[in-house]
């Protein structure tokens, strides 16, 4: 046995996978200290799949440190199957259905939930109309529409309003558009114009002067849009802006797309 | 008590709520015949606001069915607290850390694991980095940097290319780039010549001529574009054309852009 090997994960599902992934990962950061190999194992169907995924995780028992698995499967057959491999398993659905058929006085189907599927077909619709909208809108290329916008991201270069309008669309099925702040703005101090009508919209990003400056240098190094001049001083603007006109903002540097995200969701009081 | 009313679902969590929200989600999946008014209440990180929200659980509990609460909070004191609540408890972190305690031989850290938060810097850059070429390659915008992508998405217009694209990029940090195939494509029964190069790393996605026509019409009402005939023979074409050139390829028809992602993850061999 190799001790040094790192200890495999199992993600397993009979569907994407994206929530086994979601829980396990969660639970594992409870354990900073140790080192795992990742590994997904979506769309198990069938009860020979979940064999031979149980040949890969006891090969893999035998070879290193003892697997954990984390399975959302649905089946009781494959639940079963699975539940015989030298691993430690993690039944994400086994553990709670019995405590929910009791609040819910109802029983579980037993069939795969795709919970990462279609699901309501117009909800779906609506959140790759959101994806499409963020594409059109972002960065300030169209006016057209921005009324039907529930948030407008609003910063300086480089502070992170695309891929968070695309994470608040794809995930949250938010109409978000985003809208560049840049010098002429900050010289008479005020919104650009078409953004005026909906400032209550407006959401606005910040950063640290020196985390924008080592980002915009990876674009154009040694221009003054990197220098560490020019970004505080649109961040200093970006700040006033926002507290003359009363938008919230938050700090970009140290949260991620998915934290901005559900900041925002929860100030602008927006349902997903 | 109103026994009309939809029975409220919590989810709970010191961070984003990602996590709770997507276990919580998946296990109501289990459900369907039930209906739910789902509210998510992030960043509870203080003993005094997990005791606000037990009094916002108790108010509902007070007024209708008995609500569920799905939470990850990873504080004792803080679950210790919400678990007074009147709803019924699921506790996703609470059941599994002994659990894996035990497994992994090591203590749980009891702190705020921010599975989605910046985590490792390098790699949320790099998920960064993947939105910005998504963004820049999407419906073959640029040709630069094509040797960069992971994967190409090809297929005729309003296949789902483009959110499956976000998706891939935002979610599991693949470079991903998308080009259409449009009429002269077909008329050569060959690939468009830029794409040529990297024609293994190509994936196709098709749908059903019905479908395709009624969101192209969303676009272009009675255009030949949105025509049911125009979109059978771009369909046909661009199946014949993946069959030809060892494309695999994938009916966006009936599944999602996150089950699409897991398939061309787990078709393309894509480590994430």
């Amino acid at each position: 046995m190799n001790t040094d090997a790192l200890r495999p994960v199992y993600f397993l599902s009979d569907s994407t996978g994206i929530t086994a992934e979601t829980l396990g990962n969660t639970l594992l950061t409870q354990f900073p200290g140790n080192n795992f190999d990742r590994i997904t194992i979506p769309f198990i169907t069938t009860v020979e799949q979940a064999r031979s995924v149980v040949k890969v995780i006891d090969g893999a028992a035998a070879a290193g440190p003892a697997p954990l698995v984390f399975s959302t499967a649905v089946s009781s057959e494959i639940r079963q199957t699975l539940s015989a491999c030298k691993g430690t398993i993690v039944d994400l659905i086994g553990t709670y259905v019995e405590q929910l058929e009791q609040a819910l006085g109802s029983h579980a189907s037993g069939e795969p939930g795709r919970a990462h599927g279609l699901g309501n077909a117009a909800r779906y619709q609506s959140r790759m109309a959101a994806v499409e909208y963020a594409m059109e809108h972002d960065d300030g290329q169209s006016l057209r529409a921005l009324e039907k916008a529930q948030v407008i991201l609003v910063a300086p270069s480089r502070c992170g309003k695309t891929p968070t309008t695309m994470y608040l669309a794809l995930q949250h099925g938010i109409f978000a558009a985003n809208f560049p702040l840049v010098e002429e703005d900050f010289a008479r101090e005020g919104l650009p114009k078409s953004l005026k009508p909906f400032v209550s919209k407006c959401f606005g990003l910040t950063t640290n002067p020196l985390r924008l400056s080592q980002v915009r240098a990876e674009r154009r190094r040694g221009s003054s849009y990197a220098s560490l001049r020019q970004c505080g001083f649109e961040l200093r603007s970006a700040e006033r802006l926002y507290e003359f006109h009363g938008i919230p903002y938050l700090n970009s540097a140290s949260v991620s797309v998915e934290e901005m995200a559900a900041t925002i969701l929860q100030k602008m009081n927006l349902k997903h």
